[in-house]
């Protein structure tokens, strides 16, 4: 018979996230926010019919519903009767409702500027690093093509896209306590500690000289701070928390190899 | 002695976009916005020291100012004491404002992730058609590989662009009259003409080829419909309107010589 109606609808997580299996990828930009609020969330991408639900969203024939328009990929969020997708969106929907960010005002704004360079440079940015010609190809037939990006990546855009971070940091609206926006941990923060896990893995040998360098000190000690948060912490030692595979972030030692 | 503090107040345009010279690019769109809606706006981009403009917002010192976020890259939109950048952040910020999208509720974030992902197939794609393998090289040191991506392009991503936005076209939540969401013109619209615009510039045979298959007719008859809007037109008849030039959209007859 089940549990009663309204019992059953108390205890069942109001936020459903869909992303593809086996990879923490941009999903888990999304979970991070869930885990560090502790709040509950159904993980589609944990259960047998992940693929088939990430495959639904968007397909060819799918055109939304009489309340969401269709999705291009995951991530999706579903809130009710809501369905929402694109990573920086889903940011923006939740931040407020997680008590991660302001509902109005500039820093709705300034939150989603920082939350979508970040993307740019950690996420976005290291997946052309091994696609860099073709996003449906191998990695395999354009190794070459990876390599030249990878160096350019390493050398000039990621240098760049950390002094952004630590100019952020530097800043007045950065505040005390070494959070980037207004003196208390945002999602932006959270962003950037994935984002920047990732491209760790991705290229461990260029982050590590980088963080030597001490240029970024700034960026490197939210790192930790993050990390270090008792929620987030629980989390990434759970067995919730995903490994890196084949996914946005992937190690191929040849990409950093003259490090 | 020059006008009357408060008459001058008044006449000065609100809004000060600031952008790259001689190209339209990412500041074409915020352009849009404001010319549809007939929007008085300053065009940073118009004047002598659009390039210095440009370089202060990037630059490495720059920590930004007590109100603000220092910025990655432009445009950078200027409104009051508040100063943001990012395209997809501005255009958030500026179409409840314009009355080009709702200040609250679902619609928000429906055309966010509708300009999120316009954006993503139709300009950074692009973008990466012609420089794949280093965005801060020459494309003429990137031509092979150029090739490659554009082909992709030509063949798997375009054509899953132009049929996600045929999918929202055909969904419930377009409504009647051919416009993206809701039933009448909204800024994502606006996203979705420049971005068709600036890709037939870059591919012009695969564009028609594309047309002509007949499969996307709503995306085409939405791009005339957006072409034909009297501010529109007007705009795209004048001088304000720069030539498509080496942006983002550039026309390199050798990315689609196989069409």
């Amino acid at each position: 018979m089940g549990e009663p109606e309204a019992k059953r609808a108390k205890t069942e997580p109001e936020y459903e996230l869909t992303y593809w299996p086996g990879i923490p990828g941009r999903g888990e930009v999304v979970r991070l926010l869930f885990e560090e609020t502790g709040t509950p969330y159904i993980d589609v991408a944990k259960s047998k019919k992940a693929v088939d639900a990430v495959c639904a969203y968007s397909d060819l024939k799918n055109v939304g519903d009489a309340k969401n328009p269709p999705k291009f990929a995951p991530p999706v969020l579903k809130h009710g009767e809501l369905v929402i997708n694109q990573l920086p969106n889903i940011l923006l929907y939740l931040a407020p409702r997680l008590g991660l960010g302001p509902s109005s005002g500039d820093g709705v704004y300034h939150l989603n500027e920082i939350a979508l360079t970040i993307l740019d440079g950690f996420l976005n940015e290291v997946h052309e690093t091994h696609h860099p010609v073709g996003t449906a190809a191998y990695y395999e037939d354009q190794k070459d093509e990876a390599k030249t990006r990878s160096k350019a990546f390493r050398e000039e855009r990621l240098p760049k896209y950390l002094k952004y971070v630590q100019r952020v940091l530097d800043g007045e609206r950065s505040g005390e306590g070494g959070w980037l926006y207004g003196g208390e941990l945002t999602y932006v923060d959270l962003v950037l500690f994935q984002c920047l896990d990732g491209t760790k893995y991705a290229f461990p040998k260029t982050v590590e000289k980088l963080k030597k360098g001490g240029k970024y000190a700034g960026v490197f000690k939210l790192y930790d701070a993050v990390k270090e948060r008792p929620n987030v912490k629980a989390y990434l030692e759970s067995d919730r928390r995903v490994d890196y595979a084949n996914g946005i972030w992937r190690h191929y030692p040849e990409l950093e190899e003259d490090e």
